[in-house]
């Protein structure tokens, strides 16, 4: 039988599909064509069967999904370390918001998004969650990196350098959802700040257009104690009872932070098919709370995971964030058994499929769903000795280790390099940009 | 003037001296000789006042003293991610336990105790305390790598491999105390296992040998509220109150672990100078609980950092560890503000060199502290932006950017490769380890 050509053929020592859960196929390969996964077979079979231009033989490594950042602010990665081990109302106030005024503009979101992007590239991210001023730069970014992004249109009730009220952050946000339509890495949804900065009349307009439009909805909710008191003190509802009673309860809406939850809560979001997008190392620098992840899951609640901006965290590294997710979990359920290895790599990959609602083309290796590949390289001595790889990936790597990344079948990250991204230049203009902020904030700092 | 001839003489970026704190200095460089630090000064007056055989620019580099790891057990990272995700106790008796009878052995202690001694040079660790069986094989691998290490003799009531009894156990401990007596690198301390496997006989003898050799007790200690019940069930007490009636309560005490504690307790450790060795990822992943470090600290008791066995980890990187500490803290206090990265920077080296007895040798980068310094390669554009090069370390980067390590002015990590271990041997005698392991445990869970 003549041997049928794809597009290429990744061999690796193991190939982990996530669906189905916990499984690792040793010496398998994958084949891609037209951007697809077409075959994840057996690797003498792979090479018996077809035939590639491109092959690669991955001897010492992992391949896994590629990784989804399902919260973060891409731009901020700029302001990574520029203000820690602060409370966090001194953090806002004196450090993040005001450096936002000042800085942010088209081309702080250009670089800063650059930056975030190889970032994540880097350490195996290939789809992320966006949620920032200037959604337009951001979308621009992630079209030219040719990465996956959903990128949220952000609304609030506040003027900022991108729009002066809610209406305008809605006009033009609808006008990039259109314009990205019916592009094949991007898509834009509603992105209401919190329920603290967005009026009641805003989220019904919200939960109307993204029932038109079918688009999802992400906010910051329930994050930290402080949160839950005013709400109750100025409107007698906890966050989550007004979403519910302004409608906006349903497997679109994705939940960000939720450390503060009781039982009613939990029901909630169980019962409306809300996702819970879970940022550990955000919350545990901010002090803001646990969230109880793994009574979430027990409750059958889609929880995926995000870094959260660079600003509060301070890296993109979602393997080590699935990491600090898996050893938190434990800590917060006191059991041991709580969230194991496989589930937290579910967290980083088809569960943020599935809060994106793009579990139907990313988040595992199967037939038929996109390319979107991380391979891990596990190589070196001291990742010695391998019991099982997927405890492995979870527990002693780090994105330092990802040696290639495909999107749709496209070659982003090779050897540990960005294959297409000019590191050096944009080295430089970040460079630059921490020399200006750092003046700034020093000049403010010696002013008080 | 002529030119001062020195050994070495590293020019860094940043020198991050920890004595005195948060201190950053800028383009300095480290004259070593014989094994000391002689002095730490402006590049420019370097190049002036010494000449050296030995010069490196660290153009893109922090140099930090060198890490110190308080807590753990080397060889066990030959079972490194064998048995994840379990409850602690059938962790211990169904993997754990039997494991360690089928399989320690001097030769087991040696490869594994040479893969940890690689993998701790390799993330930037200088001084590591152990505690195991075979202590002696142990010594005798850390004086053949040339690491700096405080050994402990093991002591419980049961048999091991290693000794039948407290006694022998002892023992052979002091004849190993002896052997080391005069080692510039390597001194034995007491390791009571914990109070429920060391009868009281036992314990007040340590604390009379302790005394009269001056030499460290290291215990694990309240390490989950199981502990705490037993003891209380069984005798009354709480575990510290114990160690407190039979005297052993001192400066000369490191208490690890600590994740239960009263009132009553931090009185205690703070009113005999005793100190605290933390290890927050071993403590989540076992879900023993919380170490409260910043009301420990508050409370002026030293708290060291450890990473505790590759078992229940699954990695040796301090620099991962610090981070850890440093965002567990702030999400246990409810204080963002708590544990600032110069905080965590400190518990991994000053304050693990005051818990073991040597600060007056290593810990800080001062004139006539020995020259044990690790230097980490900031040069990558993930890196960027940097403004504050020491939150960059504790929240930003990992034991895998180690680019140089001395110890005692000796290199022995140059652009992140062991100057002087063969580390494809040892690579290939640890997949055989892993391999045999592996085949025994599979065999063994079919049998159940």
């Amino acid at each position: 039988m003549p041997k049928q050509t794809v597009d290429s053929l990744i061999h690796a020592k193991w190939i982990i599909p996530v669906n189905p859960n916990n499984r690792v196929l040793l010496n398998h390969a994958i084949a891609i064509k037209q951007g697809l996964i077409l075959d994840i077979l057996d690797s003498t079979l792979a090479d018996k069967t077809y035939k590639s231009s491109k092959t690669y033989r991955l001897d010492s490594h992992a391949i896994i999904p590629g990784l989804i950042n399902a919260h973060g602010h891409a731009s901020m990665t700029l302001f990574r370390g520029l203000a820690d081990d602060l409370p966090l109302m001194s953090w806002l106030n004196n450090h993040i918001w005001p450096a936002e005024r000042r800085w942010v503009s088209d081309e702080f979101v250009a670089d800063g998004t650059e930056l975030a992007i190889a970032e994540m590239l880097l350490s195996g991210t290939t789809c992320f969650n966006d949620m920032y001023f200037y959604p337009n730069i951001t979308a621009k970014m992630a079209h030219k990196h040719k990465i996956r992004a959903q990128i949220m249109m952000p609304i609030l009730e506040f003027p900022s350098a991108w729009a002066d009220n809610a209406e305008e952050y809605i006009h033009k946000g609808l006008a990039l959802h259109d314009d990205y339509r019916n592009h094949d890495l991007i898509n834009i949804g509603f992105g209401p700040h919190a329920p603290y900065t967005v009026s009641d009349e805003s989220l019904e307009r919200i939960r109307v257009l993204a029932d038109e439009l079918d688009a999802v909805v992400h906010i910051h909710l329930h994050e930290t104690e402080q949160e839950i008191e005013e709400a109750l003190r100025q409107g007698g509802e906890r966050p989550l009872q007004r979403l519910d009673r302004i409608g906006l309860l349903s497997p679109r809406l994705q939940c960000v932070h939720m450390t503060q939850l009781n039982k009613e809560d939990i029901n909630l979001l169980q019962e409306n098919g809300c996702h819970v997008i879970h940022c550990p190392e955000s919350n545990l620098k901010l002090a803001s709370g646990f969230c109880p992840i793994a009574q979430l899951m027990d409750a059958g609640i889609n929880v995926a995971l995000g870094t959260d901006g660079a600003a509060s965290n301070n890296d993109l590294d979602m393997l080590g964030e699935a990491k600090t997710a898996a050893l938190l979990a434990k800590g917060v359920s006191r059991n041991a058994a709580s969230v194991p290895a496989h589930q937290a790599l579910r967290m980083a990959t088809i569960n943020g499929a599935k809060a994106l609602g793009l579990d139907a083309s990313i988040g595992s290796l199967e037939a038929n769903k996109s390319a979107d590949i991380t391979a891990i390289n596990l190589n070196q001595l001291i990742d010695q000795p391998i019991y099982d790889p997927i405890s492995h990936l979870i527990y002693s790597t780090c994105g330092q280790k990802v040696s290639h990344v495909w999107i749709k079948g496209k070659l982003l990250v090779e050897q540990g390099e960005l294959t297409s991204l000019d590191t050096k230049a944009l080295q430089y203009k970040v460079v630059e940009w921490r020399d200006k902020i750092r003046i700034a904030e020093n000049q403010q700092s010696m002013q008080f």
